[in-house]
């Protein structure tokens, strides 16, 4: 073959040879690969521990992911909103944990989904909070199924497991009609936690939180049938969870830079990222513009610190560029920058060069987009997932 | 009338005598009255300094707030995203400055919007990104209107104003049977700035910047017609404005906590709040949980440092509470204590209280939302103003 012909039958390689590369930006690529090897990380874990995962759907919010997380025997959904809740349940998915505290002006939205048929179990702490569900469940004729949230660390919500008033609020509930279903941990906690061994202990603290309290309760003749706790990094590293009946992470579907400094996930495992376009150059100072400001990444910071910014900045076809990240953010503007601080070679990139950009944070970074558009091997051009917002 | 028939004819306060009682938790209110307040100021400046407002519409992206902020001299609007540019194009704001540096790959959506109408200039400052516009006018048989993108004071984009490569840029532009429309600045970092003569100083700075670039232009044969400054800081306390033709600001609408710490408002003018509920009491912390987390308020920093957290916490008529601001925030979860970081009275609060959060930054928080809820003299119950979001 005449080598003049090569390059009508190979054509070269064009700059960006990446399915993403008709996409406006910035967008939201899902490497479903990616998600599908993290789902199924997570669902052997539970397996060999023996706990069926509720996955928590407040990072995906999308119907068709959320159906992908369930294990077969997945008791269900966690959810953060009732907009979630109403969105899961139109989709089928009617058991359901809204695992924040209920405020007394949700209970009125909360008894209308029980009536479409969900199976919404809420969450409370607090005397007043109980109160509110006897009254509420009075005036809808209804039963609440209620959670008492029990706190393991000091970080945000619950009750210390030893409190007195776990069992008033228990005996304020039933003898209100209503129905105690279990306790509830989560150990916030753990996101401090750096190494496998600092979050197997948090795992143990906040399983010992939650077996305590529901043993707590059932000497005090309440069945409490559920002991429900959860984040991803206890979930990838707890050694047992004896006494334990359902677990509660989310994270883990798409993972993040902060999963992976914690230890819970590599590079590579993070199956989200932003897909910008390169659109200015700082060239006294070494460093370039891209069209992915707050408005796309967040103002999360992740870990924090110097050199962590707020995203790590991969090639089109997700691969990390050197140690590239985003320095800093405005509403639709991100300053890419060496990690280090070095200026970056005025040829390192070039104006209108696709990037990816892994998230900090991935339940923040993906809130900022309603929809997931779709690479991976079995991926057809231009397929995408809706993601849904608000409360 | 005897006495016990007082409590009928004068029933007792409730709770929450506000008009914001019956929202769904978390919303954005919009204070109408202040907003008003707000633009009415704003136009009366920039009247008084002889230039129009072009108001930037990134911070309110609602057509019914963005006719409100134009004067009877405005020539348009400023937008960040093209989305902006199309949802405006629809509602008849047809002379749009799109002032974030243009991507290539956006060229062929610029040219689709001037097809359907839309006078929208973009703006850039790199020699490839003339080039790009020079190829996609030939591609579109369009003619680009170019802003050239002016550096202040380092911190974002822009050319000095005596690089050598400003007069080429104009040529690559002109050449290619583009328009040189004029010139642009932004002064970020007025957002650095205290007080009146710091600001002042800055507004300056930022004038000088285009005015000098726009001369160099004229010189060397360009028109140059616009030359076009702004933020809201600057345009709060710009002594003067000579050569500049048109002034963009746009957080000036709802102002907000950064704003109020450079001294451009009192917490006072602040126009929007997130309404949020007490769901629960962190009783041995002196301290309250709200149901309005990052997905609400975001995790802007605002100015940052201790004591100034995530929001300012107001009661349901809008007045601030003591130094209450919001210390954290989870997902769905905020923490609210004081600002001294002194325990707070075990009665300070109650469980199901509506509580209205100031935001740190008023472009971010309002991109949290869908919708503004309308509170102020006029404003029908129930009565709401739709934003959007996207690129």
């Amino acid at each position: 073959m005449p080598q003049n012909q090569s390059s009508i039958l190979i054509p070269p390689v064009p700059r960006n040879t990446d399915p993403s590369r008709e996409l406006p930006t910035p967008c939201l690529l899902l490497d479903v690969d990616r998600m599908q090897r993290n789902i199924k990380r997570m669902l052997e874990r539970m397996g060999a521990l023996g706990v069926p995962l509720r996955p928590h759907v407040k990072t995906c919010k999308s119907v068709e992911i959320a159906r992908r997380m369930q294990g077969p025997d997945s008791p269900g959904i966690t959810v953060s909103s009732l907009a979630e809740a109403e969105h899961f349940l139109e989709a089928g998915l009617v058991d359901q944990v809204y695992a924040v505290g209920i405020g007394p002006g949700k209970l009125d939205a909360v008894a209308a989904l029980m009536a479409r048929g969900a199976r919404l179990a809420i969450v409370l702490d607090h005397a007043d909070a109980a109160r509110a569900v006897a009254a509420a469940a009075q005036a809808h004729h209804c039963r609440y199924r209620v959670l008492l949230e029990i706190d393991a660390d000091g970080k945000r919500a619950g009750l210390n497991p030893s409190d007195p008033a776990l069992t008033e609020l228990a005996r304020l509930i039933t003898t209100s009609g209503n129905e105690l279903a279990g306790v509830l941990t989560h150990m916030g906690g753990s996101y401090g936690c750096r190494g496998a061994r600092a979050l197997a202990e948090a795992a143990e603290t906040e399983r010992l939180a939650a077996v305590t309290a529901a043993e707590r309760l059932r000497e005090a003749g309440h069945a409490c049938s559920i002991t429900s706790v959860g984040s991803t990094p206890t979930a990838a590293f707890a050694r047992n969870l004896n006494g334990i009946t359902e677990v509660r992470a989310g994270t883990h579907v798409f993972m993040d830079r902060v999963m992976a400094e914690l230890g819970v996930c590599t590079e590579d495992d993070i199956a989200i990222s932003v897909l910008t376009e390169v659109i200015s150059q700082r060239a006294s100072a070494g460093e370039w513009l891209i069209d992915a400001g707050w408005t796309a990444l967040t103002t999360d910071p992740g870990i924090g610190g110097p050199g962590f910014g707020y995203g790590r900045v991969c090639d089109a076809h997700g691969r990390p560029v050197g140690d590239l990240i985003v320095r800093a953010t405005n509403q639709e503007h991100g300053i890419v920058a060496a990690a280090s601080g070095r200026a970056l070679d005025p040829n390192s990139l070039h104006i209108g060069q696709r990037l990816r950009i892994l998230p900090n944070h991935a339940c923040a970074t993906a809130a900022q987009f309603d929809r997931y558009e779709l690479i991976g091997a079995g991926c057809a051009h231009g397929e995408f997932w809706t993601r849904f917002r608000g409360w």
